[in-house]
Parts: C-alpha cells; sequence; structure tokens
C-alpha cells in the first residue's frame, strides 16, 4: 500500500465510534499496518482550537452557515496537516467523522445550504475524501439515550430529538447516493457484532 | 433612508482607516445619522472570537485557505448579527475591513484561489455588500513603518514587504473592476486633507 487508505467513521451521537475506532486500530497495526487515528473537529492543534468555539457554548451560538464555514476551516488544517502527509506516507487513516458530518449536522440537520456545502467539498478538499466511510446507524433516541448515560452536554447532544432524526436522515441518504464509497453499520446490536461487521467491510476493501 | 448605507474602509497596514473612521462617524453622528461603527475580523462576541484565532500565533499557524474560511466564519457571524440588523433599521454601518480584505490578503497576498473567494461571497454574503468602499492607498514601505511606530506586532505586519505589495496591488485591481463601488483615498497625505476627500465621496453618495 503506497497510497494510504482513508476511512472515515460516521453517525449520530452515541453510535459507538470511538469503541469500534479503537478496536479496528488495534487490529490493523497488530496486522502491521501504520495507522492514524484522528478525529473531526480537530486532529491538528489548529483545528483543535477552531473545535473549542464548535463545542462549547449554547445551542444556538452559531448559525448553521458559519457552523459551516468553521467546520471547513478545522477540516482544511485536518487535512493539510495531518490526514494528506499520513496518506502520502501510506498509512491507514481512521477520522472519527469527516466531510458527511457537515452534511448531515449542518445541511439536513441544521439547513445550512446544499450548494455551500458541495462548494466547500470541491474547493476546500482538492480530492482528499474517504476510500471508505462507516456509517453507524441506529435511532435517534437510542444514541441520545447512550450519550446522555456517558455524560458530558455537549453542544450537539443539546439540540433535541428532532434535530437527531433529521440527522439520520442525512446521513442515510448520503448512503443511498454513494453506495461504493458508504457502508451503512447496524449499530444498534451487540458491541462485538458491530466490530465483527466492521471488520470484514473494511477487510474486503483493503484487498482490493 | 429606510435601508441604512453601508461603508466599508480598505487599505494595507498604518493607511489610517481608524483615525479616518472616527472622524466620519463623528460628522455623520452630528448629522443627525444613527451610525454604527464596526470592523472584521471581529465585530460581533463569535466573529471576535475567531478573530482571536486570527490575529495571534506564527505568520504561517494558518494557510491561506484556512485563513479564508476563519475569515468568512466571523463575517458570516458579523453580518448576521451586526451588520444586517443594523442596515434594517436604517443606520450607516462603517466597518474597518470587510470582504474585500480576504481578496488582498488571502487571495493577492496569500493565493488562496480566486475561485474559492468568489464562491465564499456569493453563498455566504447573501448579498450584503457595500455600498461604498473607500481604499486608502498609500506605499506598502511607508504603511508598515507607520504600523511598526504604533508598536504591536500583529501577525499580518510580520508577514514581510513584498507580500505587502502584493496587497496593495491587488486593492487597486479591486477598484478598477468595481469603479461604481469603489473609491481610491490618497492616504500619503496631509491626515486633514485624507478626511476632507473621505467626506466629499461620502456626502456625494449618501445624497443620492
Amino acid at each position: 500500500m503506497t497510497q494510504g487508505f482513508f476511512i472515515s467513521f460516521e453517525g449520530g451521537e452515541g453510535a459507538g465510534k470511538s469503541t469500534q475506532i479503537r478496536r479496528l486500530a488495534e487490529r490493523l497495526q497488530a496486522a502491521g499496518h501504520d495507522v492514524v487515528v484522528t478525529r473531526e473537529p480537530g486532529g491538528s492543534p489548529g483545528a483543535e482550537a477552531i473545535r473549542e468555539l464548535l463545542v462549547n457554548g449554547a445551542a444556538d451560538r452559531w448559525s448553521p452557515v458559519t457552523e459551516t464555514l468553521l467546520m471547513y476551516a478545522a477540516r482544511r488544517d485536518h487535512v493539510e496537516r495531518v490526514i494528506r502527509p499520513a496518506l502520502a506516507r501510506g498509512a491507514v487513516v481512521l477520522c472519527d467523522r469527516f466531510a458527511d458530518s457537515t452534511r448531515a449536522y449542518q445541511g439536513a440537520g441544521g439547513d445550512a445550504p446544499a450548494s455551500l456545502i458541495a462548494s466547500l467539498e470541491d474547493h476546500v478538499l482538492s480530492g482528499t475524501v474517504p476510500d471508505l466511510t462507516l456509517i453507524l446507524d441506529l435511532p435517534a433516541e437510542i444514541g441520545l439515550e447512550r450519550a446522555e448515560a456517558r455524560g458530558g452536554a455537549a453542544r450537539f447532544e443539546s439540540k433535541g430529538l428532532a434535530f437527531h432524526e433529521r440527522l439520520r436522515a442525512g446521513y442515510l441518504e448520503i448512503a443511498r447516493r454513494e453506495p461504493e464509497r458508504c457502508v451503512v453499520i447496524e449499530a444498534n446490536a451487540d458491541i462485538d457484532a458491530v466490530t465483527a461487521a466492521i471488520s470484514r467491510t473494511v477487510d474486503q476493501r483493503l484487498e482490493r
């Protein structure tokens, strides 16, 4: 593998992304891969500073358009300084959230115009898009219950059930439109079953 | 005046914008106008928080594209929460820097793609553009000397003379392309002469 492989994990709150990323990273490292685990918003020092603005404060601190622009500022820094260098040296990059989170959270969930988001994807990502996107899907109310149980009232968790239902529908629409890149993983299941489903999918794609 | 009037002040470092804005604001207030003085990056609580990220740190803290996105995030918040409400109630808005600063600093000065900047102007400003832009023009080396003399090594002042010469050329190109909106003011002149030139221009436009 000389060009690296870019996997993004997507889904609503409480879908279990962190646990599954950790498990996949361990398995890939044990198999000899150079693995970079990172997250959005954040993942580079500059992007983490922008993250502080995004995750703190009242639910209406930023309008959907402002939030979209902040997300893309953080993403650009992260892509330039972490993701592209890692892919260039052949690493497998596991990223907790990427561009689809903006389509889902600020677009489907928040009504930022799809034309703005599409334009930012074109101009800002410059072709750095995931080779594989795993969408961990579960009912919004179950995800929110799980997120509340683990504590921490993050800004996006405070937006209410209707928001999170639009979010879930947004993710499923992305998967429907881009079936080559996106695989929906049933996340309302036993944690080991979710791990097994992810392992099967990743192994198939890495073998190609 | 029922729709307000939006005036932006542009130019490189040390052009004297702050002084001239203060003088114009006093004169317009004395004439009975509702005047809002504001600045970019910043001008609203959210945009001021983003400004902290933009004006501090090393000259290469952000790439030109990341910087452009942060500027537009701040601008969107400022437009939504300060400029549009002020214009809607009929105020004269005097803004120290606006969208042309991004064209000049991140575009002409920093090589952010013109297509990205144009797309952001379309999608993010949604028609909130200045009625009049005053470009305070002076040779880059004189502006930098003035800026150094007043102290404070801001991040953009540390970018060097070649950068500030591209900046000046960028502003003059904007004025050449949009002569209806933009007026170039000779700023390498006596401070009262600059004030008089600005007063004449603003009075003419407000009378229309």
